[in-house]
């Protein structure tokens, strides 16, 4: 077995798989890892080094998602006999004389990083798929979408002879109708259309944020929007969450200790957990904001999904200032490939926006952007929403019900307020490590608690999403996890079956 | 009227209508000039200032597209009344209370400005439509586009589940298989799918360029590329071109006064001159990057519509250490909102490029991509290609014929190796600025040469986009205009008609 030198620095503000991975990496790209080799394997790595096995298995996969180690169940990982190409079978030309040397030449943004991810890629097979950010594309309303996109083909001799970025006046003043919904007043000239809300968060980033700016994050939060901040070499400041979203009080303890340029929150559905942001909550963050001058970005991405009977208003509702900078997305209603998102903000900000993207790809697609439109206008936008409303609720019910019934009550499962996942939270006294790592070698793949967390918090959480499957798969799903979980108790459980 | 105090200065770097626009700018939001107010006739402010009238004229077309002015034709130029909302008919809904203040929190890249164009918007009626980047929308396949679109529709349960960053691997196999005919050999692995040229051009900025860094730039050349190269806060060098492409002895001079980052260049189709570069100038670009390890950013924009009987292959094809970043577009063979385009580079720096593109929106439309890859693989793509290339063929034969004939021979009208414009060069016997001043108000709209240089060079050119008229409108539209140019002639043309 290789002897990996590694020693980690407890100091150090990267998380410890982050320095392992970081270390592998430089043994990799100085050559004395080569094409090929065998890494050890996470067990007896992680005893050699002292540190726990999940730290190794998020050092590999980031190292297998950077391209430069593939993993091959049942076999273990190895060095990727050309970095990117791990999941290309067609052969590259042969590299003809020397290589250009791309590294030395990399702007400081270029160097950004993949934030870890922590969901398997269901290589080893997969039986149970509850991975995060999916919709049941085979619940789409085909026979709607071909006639809606046949008309939008019919449209294009009118449009397409140039592009008109920022989205046509149609479709924004639409999306402005259709948001009183919401409670936000609004017009065409209000709303920005962009290219999913991905598209939103790095566009608000560009055009806010300098290195060493301090945005302040939900904490567990979405990993696009730290993404997007740390692209723009924000400095990220985690804020908490609980059954109320988030922590007013907290927030302001932040904000008395240093100055922030952004305060994302997901208030309709907090991203991971679930939680509605209350309305004496709401109250305070604006209040909050206005007092301190900060602006805050409203993320409402899952707001049409939406599982209670009542719908509380969008926090840009009650923005008087003008400085809530609210973000809509269409991935989740219809589904994430559309790739169809939008602004609402201030018109002083709406005009460096609309320039940011004029620079980042001039626009949206005008097929895309008169399907939306057709959708929107005929309703059956609207009636698929409803339906999938209560698909979800369906498979929420069927999904909860399995892991209540199988697992004991130290549990914690949050019933989400919308959307298609859920927030499972262990207790200390089961080996969260063994979980994931028995649940894969199942075949059951979800996002692990890492993915929303910029520290090693999040290990012990499960964020399990019940869009793609049937409420009879969900149900055995649950089960399956349920005993998984058991299994893995330290002691015996108290409670639960 | 109005006494504006605005005293020019020589030594700026920015050209003479960027400080004038800069000025009144300030004038405005200082309040100084207050919504409704209506500005000087650009005649008069610009006999009082000792400046050109084109200079005025292209300061109040900035302000314009940056909504602190409104055009009205025949009435004169107002202080818009709400800043950005020149275009909107919808009233907003009414400022409650104190307004936020997003100026002062604007990032240095959100404080970009927008580089100016000089393409009227054609507010006053357009009789000939020649605006430059367009395609001929009326010529698309409908009946082929709509029978794609619904196969595409049927494949979404397949992959809608979730987005593929960086396009889907059948998408990705096929451009490589299709790039054979540009020389250039690779694999799928090396595709990297992006949403249009801009975002390809935009990615490599983010991932290249620091604030500072030197980036070369054809002179004329693409606004696009030095609205994302400016964007990325680079220091941008202009190279000279001539019927040959890049003048590569200036960028030898160029390249040992300063470390450059990048060198753009268009050798296919040079926009906007339209020159290809010769088969030598190609290998001692190559050369000439090779021993100073700068590296190349080939925008092949127009080269599937190369109206030569010969094609030369991509500078890429000779590229042996994988030094030259090649970006591909369906903007003009297909419509520019279609959105789809790509690059093909270096394994290193994909890797890197990908990321910056997750970051940035997370990839393309699905449906488009479908689309694509299935006009791609049934030959419709290329046989449409043909179609245009013919059709583009006969209009620039038209509106070449037109203008040579109505044209004196000191006018210069530079036949193009491909593409969908014409660039013209005026004497300095011609008052260029009546020119453009009497073609607007004919009708006559096109890109100035202006939208092409980065300091004022381009009053003399006109680019004429022959993509979206017929030959009889092109030979009619070309008569017109060298009409207009005759009668702006300074004393007596020497030859033409």
């Amino acid at each position: 077995m290789l002897d990996l030198a590694f020693r980690p620095d407890p100091e150090a503000p990267e998380p410890l798989y982050r320095q392992l991975g970081a270390y592998v990496r430089g043994l990799i790209e100085a050559g004395r890892l080569v094409p090929g080799q065998k890494l050890p394997a996470t067990r007896e790595l992680a005893r050699s080094l002292g540190v726990g096995r999940n730290t190794v298995n998020l050092a590999y996969e980031g190292l297998a998602e950077a391209g430069f180690v593939t993993a091959h169940v049942g076999q273990g990982t190895f060095v990727a006999t050309a970095v990117g190409a791990g999941s290309s079978a067609v052969v590259s030309p042969p590299d003809r004389g020397r290589g250009f040397v791309w590294e030395s030449l990399l702007s400081q943004r270029g160097h950004l990083r993949a934030l870890p991810r922590a969901t398997p890629h269901g290589r080893g097979g997969v039986r149970f798929d509850l991975r995060a950010g999916r919709v049941d594309a085979g619940a789409l309303p085909l026979d709607v979408l071909r006639r809606a996109a046949a008309r939008a083909v019919r449209e294009l001799p009118d449009v397409a002879s140039h592009v008109e970025p920022g989205g046509s006046r149609a479709l924004r003043a639409e999306i402005a109708r259709q948001l009183v919904a919401r409670g936000i007043e609004c017009g065409a000239s209000d709303v920005l259309v962009v290219h999913g809300a991905q598209q939103a968060l790095d566009l608000v980033a560009r055009t806010l944020v300098d290195p060493g700016d301090a945005v302040v994050v939900e904490q567990p939060g979405y990993f696009g929007a730290s993404l997007a901040f740390a692209a723009a070499r924000a400095t990220l400041v985690g804020v908490g969450v609980d059954e109320e979203g988030l922590r007013v009080d907290e927030l302001q303890r932040i904000l008395r200790a240093r100055r922030v340029k952004l305060v994302y929150a997901t208030p309709a559905v907090q991203c991971p957990t679930g939680a509605m942001m209350s309305a004496q909550r709401r109250a305070e963050l604006l209040e909050l904001a206005d007092a301190t001058q900060t602006p805050v970005l409203e993320d409402d991405y899952d707001c049409q999904l939406r599982l209670g009977s009542t719908t509380p208003l969008a926090l840009k509702a009650l923005d008087v200032a003008g400085q809530v900078i609210y973000v809509g997305t269409f991935s989740k209603a219809l589904f994430p490939g559309l790739r169809m998102g939008y602004l609402v903000v201030a018109r002083e900000l709406r005009r460096r926006l609309a320039l940011a993207q004029l620079v980042s790809d001039f626009g949206c697609s005008q097929l895309d952007e008169l399907l939306l439109l057709d959708l929107m206008r005929s309703g059956a936008l609207q009636r698929h929403v409803k339906r999938m409303r209560r698909l979800y609720a369906e498979r929420l019910a069927a999904l909860l019900g399995a892991l209540r019934e199988a697992l004991p009550d130290e549990v914690v499962c949050a019933e989400p307020a919308g959307g298609t996942a859920l927030w499972v939270t262990l207790p200390a006294t089961v080996d969260a490590d063994a979980v994931h790592e028995r649940a894969e070698a199942a075949g059951i793949v979800y996002a692990r608690g890492e993915e929303f967390f910029l520290d090693e918090r999040g290990a012990r959480h499960l964020y399990l999403s019940y869009a793609c499957l049937g409420a009879e798969e969900l149900a055995k799903a649950g089960a399956a996890l349920g005993e998984i979980v058991r299994g893995a108790w330290r002691g015996r459980p108290r409670g639960g079956a």
